[in-house]
């Protein structure tokens, strides 16, 4: 038996505004961060649980705060019970009365709730000793369906269309999983594609991205017409006719805007359109779908939980979903979402980048193609090539190819030398960059 | 010229919970609280802006954090700039980039905005010596639909269909303000309907509620069908049949099993099922208005922003609209509320009770009533007699009617005093509950 003794929260930001990465339509000067968390036992093992909240920089000492107010439920609790019935552990901090008035599960609680959750399935695969695609992988459909919440999910998918789901896969697994460690997860990447970046920039980074063997690159686009015709034109000349090219909107266009915009792009054969418009906004992405068909619409990383994915596929809003491992509360949820596109036939390529993203989502795309949709040839993951190096276990991507982390754990736990050099503000970092504001001041 | 000098924020709670005044099927135990802001300036008048978020108990800290968070955009600013154009310092605010992040536009971080919002508009009233509801209805139709972000309302509501709806309304605007102070505007009661009383309190309540003259009340449903119906009996004997009795589930059922609860209620004559199911399914509430018809569906007090009621008016999923004063982005959130709900033709009932909650939406009825919808006898504001001994200026409800305020200000301001004793967890009140809880621990 043993106990959570510790909870240790960091508000960590990565000054990546100032060069440029990562900006888009709606995010111009993003400082990459993680609202973090660290779940210590008093095990002999050694093993802690990682988890965290990405955001892009102001606000993420709310997000901090957020989690920090839910250590009080931790704190003494008995981890063997926690994680032998993972559900019911999920459940107990959605369903939290007070709690859930914030929200409901929305927005910042829900997010911090996914960072817990997030932190003990970490903890519950290290003690494993497997990584979290394979300790997912293992468990029953029964086990698996224990772990969704159904409610509000009825009218579209009950436990007993989740367990079919399973069962159907459950054959098959062995099979899948050793294609998966020799063929990889395919990805895609987004390093050539930010706004801001010049034609030679952007073009030597398709360049790259085609010789690493991505088969797919992204562009953001919804700032300005012409820069994104003249954009898709300099990237379509450097990949050639056979790499797809998807586009990104990050929610900048109303939904008569978003047809519009697309009208013109479409003549350079587009993979999707991602974030045309509000993530909130199910019947508008349906217009938007029906508008720039035969464009497939791509949304999901700002998409607040399952009822609203729910909504996205009875309403035909989406044929490309984007799960995100920080944005719903945890592992459960997107489990959850994973079913409910299978339900719907609809394939999932995960929002990925940030900090810790693509270490965390992968765990969940493998896991999808071992035991929910068995399919991985017509998804992918996302790549961004920022901040990896911060984390303990990051991911493994040549050949244009995620491959399957062996480490156990579900790949989100930083370097600790990280976590105190980017702590706002007062870590080495911060503390420098204010003293050096300091003296350009006096100059 | 006068600036911002100080922000103080509070986390104030009141131990509700212990009484049962305000259960429901989801809320068992809430313990009413405000997140609460003061704004301050260095003007020789004395005027502050006060705001706020309802929550209901655990979490108050992380929304007064929230606020927190918003200081710095306050601090030093120049009050008549940010004041003269409300739409532009809405807009500052929810536009923010990295804040956006935490949202978008929903939960913690957007009713910590609306809290804000509400506070400055609680002090530009205060200055014009005018009550909130009289200083919107003086503004230009112009003026009024320079509030409103229209970002992502554009395909059911322009700019051009504002300014018609209140160029509509403009002629009749004195002829209504004496119409509403000779007549009041209407209210119904929740007084009796909470989960947890006795039938006796139930019926003596009820019996309460009509002589004073309101002529609806609503009874909280959903834990237990039997005890539903049981209830409902009770209250249709109480009140007999020309009142009108509204049913409120709190979000409790799915899809199915509303339409089928509510099958057993109808006989009860059923003004409305208010909350029926989670609040962000738009689809849901869509197909329980069709199963429930001619019973109409009211949702509202958590639904997160505008995106999310235009598409419930676009789906037709709901046909009374519940408007809370904390749960959006404040007063101009509010003001593109009412003008789709006057759009689609769809009449406004406001949520109300919780702290503080009753003062502040009397406001947007009332300005309503003037200037955008020009009705106000097929609607009524919740009415529940909880903790207004607490506010400076507390509601005047009587005859059933809230009676329109003459104070200056926004409602919003709490005494000073009950600031102090109920503050979480050092004021006087708490601090001597610690100390209590210590005492008998130790007995």
């Amino acid at each position: 038996m043993s106990t959570i003794i510790a909870v240790e929260t960091s508000d960590v930001r990565f000054p990546t505004s100032r060069d440029l990465d990562g900006s888009d339509a709606m995010n111009p000067d993003p400082d990459y961060s993680a609202a973090y968390l660290r779940v210590v036992t008093d095990h002999g093992d050694g093993h802690e649980g990682h988890g965290f909240v990405f955001t892009i920089g102001r606000g993420n000492d709310v997000e901090t705060a957020a989690i920090k107010a839910l250590t009080p439920y931790l704190m003494g609790r008995n981890v063997e019970n926690l994680l032998a019935d993972m559900g019911a552990t999920y459940k107990e901090f959605i369903n939290d009365s007070q709690l859930r008035w914030l929200g409901p599960e929305k927005g910042v609680m829900h997010m911090a709730i996914g960072a817990v959750v997030n932190a003990l399935w970490d903890l519950k695969a290290k003690r494993a000793g497997l990584p979290l695609w394979q300790l997912l992988g293992t468990m029953s459909p029964e086990e698996l369906v224990n772990l969704v919440d159904f409610r509000y999910l009825s009218d579209a998918l009950t436990p007993e269309d989740a367990l079919e789901i399973l069962r159907a896969a459950e054959p098959g697994r062995d099979e899948r999983m050793a294609t998966l460690l020799a063929e990889g997860y395919p990805g895609y990447t987004t390093t050539p594609g930010w706004l801001g970046y010049s034609d030679e920039k952007l073009t030597r980074l398709a360049h790259e991205a085609v010789a690493e063997g991505f088969l797919q690159i992204k562009l953001k686009v919804g700032a300005d017409l012409a820069d994104d015709v003249s954009r898709l034109r300099t990237a379509r000349a450097a990949v050639g006719p056979d790499i797809k090219i998807a586009v990104d909107a990050n929610q900048r266009w109303d939904v008569d805007q978003a047809i519009e915009w697309m009208s013109h792009l479409a003549e350079f054969d587009i993979a999707w359109i991602e974030e045309p418009t509000s993530p909130d906004d199910i019947l508008g992405h349906a217009a938007i779908a029906r508008g720039v068909a035969p464009i497939p619409v791509a949304t999901g990383e700002h998409v607040q939980n399952r009822i609203v994915f729910k909504q996205m596929l009875q309403a035909g809003a989406l044929q490309v979903l984007q799960i995100d491992a920080a944005r719903v509360a945890g592992v459960n949820e997107n489990v959850a979402i994973l079913l409910l596109a299978a339900k719907f036939g609809v394939r999932v390529c995960p929002h990925a980048g940030g900090v810790g993203l693509c270490e965390a989502v992968q765990h969940l795309s493998m896991f999808d193609f071992l035991a929910v949709s068995g399919k991985k040839d017509d998804r992918m993951i996302e790549f961004v090539d920022h901040l990896h190096e911060h984390f303990l276990t990051p991911i493994d991507v040549h050949d244009g190819r995620y491959w399957p982390p062996v480490a156990p754990g579900g790949g989100s736990e930083m370097h600790a030398a990280s976590v105190a050099e980017y702590s706002f503000p007062d870590g080495a970092f911060w503390a420098a960059d204010a003293a050096s504001a300091v003296e350009k001041d006096m100059v």
